[in-house]
């Protein structure tokens, strides 16, 4: 008989706006026997993202969660014990395991094994998780920066946009960051190295873009849509690539917005405009992790953290975008 | 001395609308003497294309003809004299000499040397000149077409298009067109081979689209733009990838023509969408013109020209994207 107990939380309703703790219930349940093929996992870090809202609120996201169901989440954890061949008790793994202290689960959540003993476990949910592996995948495969391109970045304070943008510079790139507020504007100069910050709020984007990109734009990372992107796209140069990363500043699609054509554009600079999403490029998720812990221990890539200690205990409003730890007493 | 007479079409005004034999005038000219460094060439065959609507009538597009100029054209013609080494009297070429019988240029303006004599020359201006190296160069780079891929082609009975579906079906996709007349839908179908046409004047597009790519569309050749592709891009498969090679249907780009934002579709699909100019694949174009002629001689490639006798004596109206012979008698 297993004698761990599991505490895990639980989606009780579905929220309406931005999901709160109302929505969800700490529950204390017996851990189940391990079946052959599963691992048990001890939760270390657990995070809390903004993509969440989308997984609560739509029934067809391509992960959807319901009523009932452990809150799905990215965490950190250690194996504490495996029917399975090629995982090991005492292993770290970043993987779906959920908001819960043990996960009892198939090898098919594991995201990836971490190796590196010298680096924040909290890391493999930030600057060496999605979002940062997002921004390298994504920069690297669909912008393809040579040295000397200029790289526009929206949301460039951002989990993945501070993380473009520094790696772009490491690329030999001249970076240029639309942002939101002088805090924002601040941090990308000071802690994410671009070359230009534009605060679209407050500046004319359109002549501050002329300004910062005299030779247009080579690749623009953009993690916004939307009026954001209208202003960037005349600027273009030829050959430009547009990765097209995220849509945050449109509230719904359905029925589609409008906004100017892009075709015209595209057409006279021969540029490329293509969607990234991180599933599709599994087989190199573990070299760019490789290369970005890398960058971290040679202090070429900086990161921030938001860390809550006990997330079981005091559950969080979402999104938050941050690390937490399972335990406030941990 | 020498005795040859040339025989030239200027432009002698700009045209408002449709330019119409009054903005040209046929004028006879004695052929100066040839400068080191020139060829001499003897057109044959020239051309008349929808692009030389702009040509004329926009100051800024990328080849504007000016009042006084011969008028610029693409043409087929052997070469008489040549102070130029690597170019041969006897050979034939196809290049830019422009509307007239005797061209005195410099290497420069030559795209290829013919070489082939099995084939008619008139075809180095259609589907063996700029429309079939369009329409072959933009699909395979571009398009990267795989055996069983659903293509849709715009204009599919065009100069362009034609030629896009029919190389779609030897790469064994399942071609699409999209036309706007009963006369256009049967050529697509009886001449250029589609698997399915549309008439998206009279047809339902969006349903005719579904029953035609029930698994999606994965190469959509874009010649038009607008409602057009509107009613595309939805339909857009997994890893679609859109060409935008023209955009026919949008009759002015300042401003900006609004329509459905993108940018969703281009994410969820993870599709690209990108520009095509010719010019930009100038290392490759001897190479296409190969592969076609090959495709031509094994009846594998159909093409329709209209051909007019003695621009020279009686000029047509543009665009109309024929290929001309140079003299009524000849």
């Amino acid at each position: 008989m297993n004698t761990l107990e599991n505490e895990v939380i639980r989606v009780i309703s579905k929220p309406t706006g931005i999901p709160a703790a109302e929505n969800f219930r700490l529950e204390k349940e017996p851990v189940p026997e391990l079946q052959p093929g599963q691992i048990r996992v001890r939760n270390e870090w657990l995070s809390v993202d903004p993509a969440m809202r989308g997984w609560l609120a739509d029934a067809n996201n391509y992960a959807s969660v319901n009523v009932g169901d452990v809150m799905r989440s990215l965490c950190v954890g250690t194996v504490v014990e495996s029917n399975v061949s090629t995982v090991s008790e005492g292993e770290r793994l970043m993987g779906w395991f959920g908001w819960q202290t043990c996960a009892t689960v198939k090898p098919e959540a594991i995201v990836q094994k971490i190796t590196a003993s010298d680096l924040p476990p909290s890391l493999y949910l930030g600057v060496l998780g999605l979002n940062g592996i997002t921004a390298a995948t994504a920069l690297d495969k669909l912008g393809s920066p040579e040295p000397g391109d200029t790289v526009v970045v929206s949301t460039a304070a951002g989990g993945v946009g501070s993380c473009v943008g520094q790696l772009a510079k490491t690329m030999g790139c001249r970076t240029v960051g639309l942002t939101s507020s002088p805090e924002k504007v601040k941090a990308c100069y000071e802690a994410f190295g671009y070359d230009h910050v534009i605060n679209y709020k407050t500046d004319d984007i359109d002549q501050a873009l002329k300004n910062a990109c005299p030779d247009g734009v080579d690749v623009y990372f953009d993690n916004t849509a939307g009026t954001i992107s209208d202003s960037v796209m005349p600027h273009l140069a030829i050959g430009a690539r547009v990765i097209v990363c995220g849509t945050a500043s449109i509230p719904s699609w359905d029925p589609p917005p409008m906004g100017p054509r892009v075709n015209r554009i595209l057409l006279t600079r021969r540029a490329r405009m293509q969607g990234f999403i991180l599933f599709d490029h599994k087989d190199t998720y573990a070299s760019y992790v490789e290369q970005l812990e890398q960058l971290v221990r040679d202090k070429k890539l900086t990161y921030r953290e938001h860390i809550t200690d006990g997330l079981l205990t005091r559950p969080v409003p979402l999104p938050s975008c941050i690390a937490v730890k399972t335990w406030a007493s941990d």
